[in-house]
């Protein structure tokens, strides 16, 4: 059930849109030149505000089990409520757990009764001790399966919307078993910083990368600021292609 | 509903231990000189590792059944997730929603639909904006059956468990219609200064407290430093009393 | 030397304008009402920005000097260089070191020589392990002459100008010999909440206040919004006399 | 009196101890195999605790002047007080302004006169915003000869000693003229981080690193814990080297 091979090391980029809004939304970023295997899209969405766009919800699933029959691709989600498991389950590969959610241990207790792997977000507060305590509820899962995504913490700095803290990726690297996502979407708040963010998180040794995408992105219904258009997308893959080597990775999309 | 009486500005004492042990634990508490009639214990606790005792659970929820049967009393405790609501709302007169389920949404979304105030803890890295924003998920309840209750926020200062902002409590006391709690005891992480804590809540324009009481703090099993032993508690709710008057409030234990 | 006497514990309130600006300015204020008798004011001013007014300089120690003539009072201001000495030692009975400067050790060493009451503001990041770390560069002067001065730390919430640490005053005042004042005025960053932030630092043990007041806050040429008027700054001192029995102290204004 | 070459994007890294300690320990510096010829090394350091060393002082002074009869490089060290002005001057080719001085804008006013470039650290919870009103006290060098310094800022994590704010980085490159270096030794606390955290550096856009230096770590008098032993030194620029033409720039150590 793993998303890493086993036998070298490699650096994946889990792509997609914020939120799932359409079939064809979907499809135009899995028919960019890149050909990205590895899809995140958001269902059901955790937003500060009870007014803004929540997700699409079961209409989000039954598009991504439409996809899935004409072509290979893995897929994440976000999962914000235990009741959610029945629906997801047939159509993910790898559970997300949102910054928000990181402390909600018992949907943690729920994904760690199921067989998929779970990648679970950094609350944007959260020490690096809260967050390895969170693993703890997943510790069924085996270490293999848990996968940990610093996202940006909160600081007293607004001008990024978060503060992406690269040391915490160096430091869980050097010191823990568990693979290692970066989000430099969620990190950054801005497209225009994403691809240095993510040639940074390479450089801090991170496993992997989970970045917006849209092809619209002025159009898109949540975060809009910081998606990725299929243009920018391909450059920031050419960038990574050419950077893994320096860093002894494997490049996967 | 409310646990307030309309007619004149009352502060209350909802005390209590972090989480209900035993019959005789509780008794205990409800027996001080000082007969506390808002009781708050943990049934369901969350803890940062999972190997910590986590609430006693349904066993919790049948000793406040019984000691309801005795004396009258206000009960108070934190619900982790939705599933939590059927075998709650029999005993308890207050849903207290904590600093880590502050961005449960799900969970909000399911307490607006019931007949109970609720206490919504501050999120320890929340911005109060952002806890506004919760309270919008809950305002099918009316503004009057909405507390907040700020606990201390996480900083870079490190000698006291959190550090409490009672800024915030005066912010949101002049632009808000919400009843404000503070709780001392978390936001202190030390008994010895609860006290002053509470006092200066009073003074900070607050509309009560949530303070830890335990019989016997040093056999609690969880966060046994900072509950207040009955001497203490008694304490407390004199200095409190003396007060009140300066501050044009009415105790209200 | 010491501006506190050595008798009862004392709540000291020292007042006046965040920077003096005019002979008259400055009077008005020691003509209200209440007689103040501890003033402080700004003679050299730290500004973010280099354009913003610096302070008067040698032409606000001279208004000093003329209106010690007619009257008595203790005079309070922050020293910025260890060159500004000399020609501030004749006027000033304590010296104040802004939070920018808490760990400008060679300004601390400067003083450590003189024989005058230092009031250390805390770094508006400073630990409280640094903020004591910085006072052994002051211990010359005895600890007696070591004046703590909370005015607000920087954290992620932005509603208030800073977040009050009354956490910061309870913890210093129960392990440590310094008398511990608050800047609710910084802190709080707007004049509607002084008052309140005042009782609170009151409630919380501290030993004073040190409060912004201008005859016509709005005209202020720094931080005109959290300037008291001189009918605000009555009502402050009125309310603390009234509160200041409830907490053993005696009000000095 | 620019560091940096005009005609093309370099990296530099300037290297040395945190504090000189004598004639032969920066010597060792300057004979490793890099052959570095820019060197940084402390004269006068700012010390939490007054108890710890305090830098060499007019000593440390005579060891860069004989040294640099020897051989030709570039020296960088912080300056603490205006009164070091000229004792300083000789022998300096850039000056420093520690992340505890940003503020100290006397400093800043001295230095703006002076015709040697300063590379300014942020103060350790400094914003953006107030970093750059720093540089306007330095505005008379000309925005060629102002470098600024991310060397972490401060945050609730505490495993690292500082939290590297690379997005910083990435901002500061993207919307201003100025220079900006990374500190990877005070940010990370620890060698064992230093070399992640320069290539991540690289990657975010900066324009070279400050990095500590010592012979023989585990003798340093002061943090000895974060200083780079000559054979991890010379396998950091290694890295460098490879890394740099990916990111279009060249290496200058």
């Amino acid at each position: 059930m793993n998303l890493f091979n086993k036998e070298s090391p490699e650096f994946l980029v889990i792509s997609g849109p914020c939120a799932i809004e359409s079939h064809s939304q979907l499809q135009s970023v899995l028919n960019s030149e890149v050909t990205p295997s590895l899809i995140r899209g958001g269902i059901y969405k955790m937003r500060t505000k009870k007014s803004s766009f929540q997700g699409l919800g079961p209409e989000g699933i039954e598009i991504i089990k439409n996809l899935k029959k004409t072509r290979p691709f893995k897929f994440i989600t976000e999962i914000t409520d235990p009741r959610q498991v029945d629906s997801l389950l047939p159509v993910i590969d790898c559970f997300q757990v949102g910054a928000r959610n990181m402390y909600n241990y018992e949907l943690l207790k729920e994904l760690s009764k199921l067989k998929k792997p779970v990648l679970l977000k950094r609350g944007f507060s959260a020490t690096i001790n809260e967050w390895l305590g969170a693993t703890d509820y997943l510790s069924d899962l085996g270490e293999e399966n848990i996968y940990l995504c610093e996202r940006g913490i909160r600081t007293f700095e607004t001008k990024l919307r978060n503060t992406l803290d690269l040391g915490a990726v160096m430091y869980l690297k050097k010191n823990h078993p568990f693979k290692v996502f970066v989000d430099p979407s969620h990190a950054m708040g801005d497209s225009k910083y994403v691809e240095q963010a993510s040639l940074a998180a390479l450089a801090s040794g991170a496993d992997g990368i989970l970045v917006e995408v849209h092809p619209q992105p002025n159009q898109a219904l949540s975060d809009p600021e910081q998606a990725l258009d299929l243009k920018m997308y391909q450059e920031l893959i050419h960038k990574l292609d050419r950077a893994c080597p320096i860093f002894e990775k494997k490049l996967r999309v």
